[in-house]
C-alpha cells in the first residue's frame, strides 16, 4: 500500500517524486518510457541552474534524487487504474499497486511526420521544439513544417537564432493567433512560408549529424530544400486516457484540467507536467518540474486528512517485484 | 535601451533572465541583495536536478548561466519605476535605465522576530521555511514560532521528521485552516503547543551551530526549552512598492496579481516568484524559477508587438557603468 503512485517518469514525475520523498510519503514512480520526452532531447541549456545537460542525464539525476529521498521508481506500462473511495489501484502487466493518492503525469506525444529515418534523427537534425533546440542553429537554415499558431510561434522564435526560416504548411493559409501572425510578419523575408506542400522526404548528411536537404511536394511539383534543420510543429497530443478512465475532468483543448495547485476534479488525484495545460503552450522540463512538485505538496496535503482511511482489499491483489529501473 | 529588464536577481528573476538570454533579448537584471532569499539558505536539496547545493552557489550559477545567456546582471537599489506606454524607466541610484518590457521579481521579506543573534543564526539553528530545511531535524526536536495556519502546516511537516515539535504562539487560540488542523491532531502528542507565550532569546550551542535552547515568557513567567532548531512562521510581506508605485494590481493577500502566463494588468509588466502568489503558500526555488522562465516568454511576445514603438527620450538621459555583480 502506497501513499503516492506516480504515473510517468519525466521530469514532472520525478520532480514529484523528490518532494514526496521528502515529505516521507511511501511514494511509487511507474513509467513505461524511463525520463519521458526530455531523456530523448539532445544537449537543454535551459533548465535553470544546470547550463548544458544531456537530458537523460537530467533524469537520471532527478530519479536518483528521488530514489535516495525514499521514492521506488520502476519500469511498467500502466493499463489500468481504478478508484474506490480514497483507494486507487494502479495496473501494470499482472501487477497490482495499491496508493492513497496519485500523481498523473504523463506527458504528451508528440505528432509525428511519419517518414523513414525521423526517429533516427530525433536531436540530429529532427526536432520538435523551437524553444528547446532553436539556439542549435544559430545562423542556419531551418525549415518549420506546420500551419497552426504553434508553427508560427516557432517561426518567430526561430527568426531570433536562424538566417533563414521556411515555414512549410499543407493548407493554403496559417491558422495562428493574429498578434503571433503579426510578429512573423515583422521578421520580412526572413521568413519565406511555403503552402500547399508536403514534405516526402529526409536526407541527411552522410555523417548522419544534421541535414542534407529535405524533398518536398507541392500540389505534384518535387522540389529539394536545402537546410540544416527541421523543426515539425504540428501538434501534440496529451497521454489522457488512463485519466478518462477514472472520470478526470479534460479542459477544452484536451489537456488535464487542474487549478493552481494540481487538483484535478476527483479527490486525490493530482496532474503535473505537459498533460497538463497550465502555462498554455509553454511546455519546458522547468514548468514541468514546478508543477510536480506543487502535486507532490497537494498529495501530502490530501494524505494528512485522508491517509487513515483503510482501503477495501480487492480479491486477488496481486503484488510482486518489479525490476528496478 | 534594453528590451527586458528584470528587478530582483532571485531564483525567479535569474530564471526568467536565462531564457530572455535565449530568446536574444537585450535583457537586464537588477537586484539589491544578490541571490534573494535563496542565497541566504544553507543547503538546498530540494531543487530536482541538483541534489545538494549550497543556496549561493545555485544562485551563482543561474547567474552565470543568464550572462553566457548574454544577459547583464548588476547589483543595485530601484527606488523608482516611470511608465510611459511601452517605454518603462528603472532608476537606480542616480542612474536611469530604459526598457520595453518590465519582469517584477522582487520576492518577499520574511517577517523575523528581532531578536539580537536571530540573524547571525540564519542557516545554523534558526529558520524560516519548513519545507526546505525540516529534514535538517530529522529525529530531533524543534520549535515553530507562530500561530497562523503558516505555523500549523510547519507543524504538519516538522511532525514527518522531528522527534518532537512545540508550537508557540502569542495568541490562546491557533488560527488555521480546519483540515490543516485536523492534520495536526492527528499527530498527537507529537505536536505539543504552548499558547500565550512569547520568545524572549535564542541560545545557540557554543560551537556556534545549532541552538542550546529558547527562553521563553509565558504571561510573565520566564522558562527555558531545549531544542535543537527553530522554524519562524509569522509570514512573510510580498516587496510590492514598486509595483504598486506603477499601478499593478495585488491579489486579496497583498501579492501581485498574474494570470497563468505571469502577466499584470499593466501592459509589457509581467512578475514571477515569491512576489506572487501563484502557487499559494508553496514558494520553492522551482516555481519561482518556472513563473520566470514563464514570465521570459510572455516579455518576449509582448516585445514582438510592441518592440518596435520608440520610446521618448528623457530630459536627462544619464547612463553609467555599473559595477558587475
Amino acid at each position: 500500500m502506497y501513499d503516492l503512485i506516480i504515473i510517468g517518469t519525466g521530469a514532472s514525475g520525478l520532480a514529484a517524486a523528490v518532494y514526496a520523498g521528502r515529505y516521507k510519503m511511501k511514494t511509487l514512480v511507474i513509467g513505461k518510457e524511463f525520463g519521458g520526452e526530455t531523456s530523448t532531447a539532445w544537449i537543454i541549456s535551459n533548465y535553470p541552474g544546470l547550463p548544458e545537460i544531456d537530458g537523460y542525464e537530467l533524469m537520471t539525476k532527478m530519479r536518483d534524487q528521488a530514489k535516495s529521498n525514499g521514492a521506488e521508481v520502476i519500469e511498467g506500462e500502466v493499463t489500468k487504474i481504478e478508484k474506490q473511495g480514497h483507494c486507487i489501484s494502479v495496473f501494470a502487466g499482472d501487477t497490482e499497486y495499491q496508493s492513497k493518492t496519485l500523481i498523473l503525469a504523463l506527458g504528451t506525444e508528440r505528432r509525428k511526420l511519419g517518414l523513414p529515418n525521423e526517429k533516427d534523427l530525433v536531436g540530429k537534425g529532427v526536432h520538435y521544439c523551437v524553444t528547446c533546440d532553436g539556439p542549435l542553429y544559430t545562423n542556419k537554415t531551418i525549415a518549420i513544417i506546420g500551419g497552426g499558431d504553434a508553427s508560427v510561434k516557432g517561426a518567430n522564435l526561430a527568426g531570433v537564432y536562424a538566417k533563414k526560416v521556411y515555414l512549410i504548411t499543407r493548407e493554403k493559409e496559417l491558422r495562428a493567433e493574429p498578434i503571433n501572425y503579426d510578429q512573423m510578419k515583422k521578421l520580412g523575408d526572413k521568413v519565406e512560408v511555403i503552402f500547399e506542400t508536403q514534405i516526402k522526404e529526409i536526407v541527411p548528411k552522410n555523417t548522419g549529424m544534421g541535414l542534407e536537404k529535405i524533398v518536398l511536394d507541392t500540389n505534384g511539383k518535387t522540389g529539394d530544400l536545402t537546410i540544416d534543420g527541421l523543426f515539425v510543429e504540428i501538434g501534440a497530443i496529451p497521454n489522457v486516457e488512463l485519466a478518462k478512465s477514472i472520470g478526470v475532468e479534460l479542459d477544452d483543448r484536451g489537456y488535464i484540467k487542474v487549478d493552481n495547485f494540481m487538483q484535478t476534479n476527483i479527490d486525490g488525484v493530482f496532474a503535473a507536467g505537459d498533460t497538463t495545460n497550465h502555462f498554455g503552450a509553454f511546455k519546458q522540463d522547468i514548468t514541468a518540474a514546478a508543477t510536480g512538485a506543487m502535486a507532490a505538496t497537494s498529495a501530502f496535503k490530501d494524505l494528512g486528512v485522508h491517509g487513515g482511511e483503510v482501503c477495501e482489499v480487492h480479491a486477488k491483489p496481486i503484488i510482486k517485484e518489479h525490476a528496478q529501473a
